[in-house]
């Protein structure tokens, strides 16, 4: 039987669970593939450690050159992480002409068009399903399913880390530095958590999806980032107030000749599934011309899930091998001549509607007063909600915008936190909900 | 630009959606595909009609046999329906070494193992993307993103017709006559609305799921299958009090040496997604044993939905031409020498928990005789619930079973319901909650 050789660099957790899955699932794997994926070599800084896989003799190494060298190595899955090492490793794969399968989507995310451009060059492909959304298929619908459709929008929740905290927040209307170190305690978030906590593994997530939708390239420097770290359980209670949950989303909206690409808390209505997603699960909501309204749900991140992602696309590539071909898709979903220079729109050019929650003290005028800034500005408000229950002297008074442009409610803003009626900044929440428009 | 050549057999509305989507999303299609999907032939019996679609000319016959048997057509898309012509079409284009796609789910159920066989030996592909779940890629997942995984179960909401329906006795408290009329006013209900709402349509599409999840020949004929037709707004709510929804599920479940494969209306709890999922929409749950469990979410019929996934399928297709290649992935997931003989388990095997509604005289004694006989029958009842609102003299009550065999359900609901006291036959509800257990 026709034996495909595979070299894994990085035996972390996800890596662990590639090894994991050759080994120990390769009847049902085979089953389907009708050829073997042999784990030939394992490249790790740490062979000593039992990380309870039975590798057979000779297949770990400390040295990953000699796998990204071996001439009998097929596929390359690079589990490193990082953009240092990493880079190198699955560029000298390709160099040497071998495919190459990774879940590294902080380097895609921020030098995914070089690398896609030398597996192109190279006829080799740099397969990346489990970069986003863990085990959700969303790269292949997007590249294979959804391909005869023009992607109107994508809004995510990416990031489990962060979902298991607003859940936290949401559930038990915990402070948010007791449900991330609830979070970490149970694993789900890092030691230093600002990579979740603060939107960026997400972005990167969006900006390549955002690239895969549109036919355009990466475009990391300009998705709009902002985290979770200033969510409370208020701001929970007033978003329940008005039939909202609060999520983290990453959201991403064709505009024609622009697009936008961002990723922040945002209000969704009850009524919307995602805001039904809780703990450490994702799911995506992907809006094309044809399909209308599809979804993807399962968990973004863990071993056997992530790892689940790479053998699929260690499967692709194999069974593109057998058949003597490569390059059978695009990476980007378009054909390379047919990228377009899409820009993603300036955060301040967003118009949508705004949940604000302003810490006013309470005195006769201050409402007219923060009324008046915000009128102004073109920010018009269509509810308000001013709870009894006084904090340091100021009282919380929450107003929901209609449509208004976000370069208006920074200024507004500016000028109401400068205001000696105002004790705080205010709490800003971008709301997506399309019964409001 | 390579040119790839598609006949299409069957002009109603999914059908038309294929040639829209083909002539209206061509530069879309091929900026991915790298060729040109070119919609070279269209056979229906009716020319004449405006579709809302601009042939080119020439393009419209009334004579499926010259399309099957243009030497220059590589791929027939069959949107006929049926099992007669169809059939015979299918397997005219597969004799003429053509690949095929279909979304006939009747057909593949019924005999899909000799098509699928006739294919192999020809060495082209019969694609079926559109056979279940409309736009949602469950026929991919199974089979490529999930080839990793040993799959324990499958949970669907797979008829939008059953859905719209049962939304409209839950959240509206109407009788199941009129959610259907107006199912059937809005065009998601057929006039003769059998094949949908006696469950039929959902389990073609399970039998064919059950056979690639878990290796094994489709088996229609050991599909149970039970229709909503029964479902009533007290159902529905009695059901709520019990923090349950009802939807039509089809199950199907590994249990090592053989799987269940069942359709009938199911309480599942709240916080189970499927249970928010409403109206027309079909979703799934795929429980593999490396990503734990995923779910699918989409409109499951409609003309451009279905089509799209047929598009997919044409794509896929095309690009195993492009590279010289056919047969790329088994129809039916695994290769053919791994095809399983998997008994589906008699219905009278199944062990659940179980919802009862029995209409009962409002007399002394009655409950102890009841509960007398679901005792004799190894049936222990967990909660029980009477509504004081009598119907024609009679009570209902509510009981909700511990896990109990299904055979035995059946011998003591028969005893139950010859009793002089009760007035009507037992309503019963097989319900899946795993918190029950």
């Amino acid at each position: 039987m026709k034996q495909i050789n595979i070299g894994l660099l990085g035996c972390g957790t996800v890596g662990t669970g590639v090894a994991k899955l050759l080994i120990e699932s390769s009847s049902v794997i085979t089953s389907r593939l009708g050829a073997i994926l042999n784990l030939k070599r394992v490249a790790d800084i740490d062979i000593e450690t039992d990380r309870g896989v039975q590798f057979p003799q000779g297949v770990l190494t400390t040295d990953a050159h000699t796998v990204v060298n071996d001439p009998d190595i097929d596929i390359i899955v690079e589990m490193i992480g990082g953009e240092g090492i990493a880079r190198e490793l699955i560029l000298g794969a390709i160099e040497n002409g071998k495919q190459v399968i990774t879940a590294n989507k902080a380097l895609l995310a921020s030098q995914g068009n070089t690398l896609f451009q030398a597996a192109a060059d190279k006829g080799v492909d740099l397969a990346f399903e489990a970069a986003v959304g863990g085990c959700m298929p969303i790269i292949k619908s997007m590249r294979e399913s959804l391909v005869a459709n023009q992607i109107n929008s994508m809004t995510g929740i990416l990031n489990g880390t962060c979902n298991y905290i607003l859940t936290k927040i949401t559930d038990e209307r915990m402070p948010f530095e007791d449900a991330l170190s609830e979070a970490q305690q149970k694993g789900y978030a890092e030691a230093d958590p600002s990579l979740d906590v603060e939107g960026i593994d997400t972005a990167h997530k969006i900006a390549i999806l955002t690239a895969l939708a549109y036919g355009m390239n990466i475009n990391l420097p300009n998705v709009f980032i902002e985290g979770i770290s200033k969510i409370t359980p208020l701001d929970v209670a007033f978003a329940e107030h008005f039939g909202y949950r609060i999520k983290l989303l990453a959201i991403s909206k064709n505009k024609g000749n622009q697009v936008q690409a961002r990723v922040h808390p945002t209000m969704i209505p009850f009524d919307n599934l995602l805001s039904s997603v809780n703990g450490t699960v994702n799911a995506i909501m992907v809006s094309g011309d044809a399909v209308g309204d599809i979804m993807l749900y399962g968990r973004g991140a863990g071993m056997m899930p992530t790892a689940s992602s790479v053998i699929s696309d260690a499967v692709d590539i194999a069974r593109n091998l057998m058949a003597g071909t490569s390059q059978r898709i695009p990476a980007l979903c378009v054909q390379k001549e047919h990228i377009q220079n899409i820009n993603i729109m300036p955060m301040d050019e967003i118009e949508t509607h705004y949940y604000f929650r302003f810490a006013a003290l309470d005195k006769p005028g201050v409402l007219s007063t923060i009324s008046g800034i915000l009128g102004r500005h073109d920010i018009s408000i269509q509810s308000m909600q001013q709870k009894g229950r006084k904090t340091n002297g100021s009282v919380p008074v929450v107003m929901i915008s209609h449509v208004a442009k976000e370069a208006d409610v920074r200024k507004a803003l500016a000028e109401i936190d400068h205001l000696d009626v105002v004790s705080q900044p205010t709490m800003l929440i971008r709301i997506e909900d399309e019964k409001l428009d």
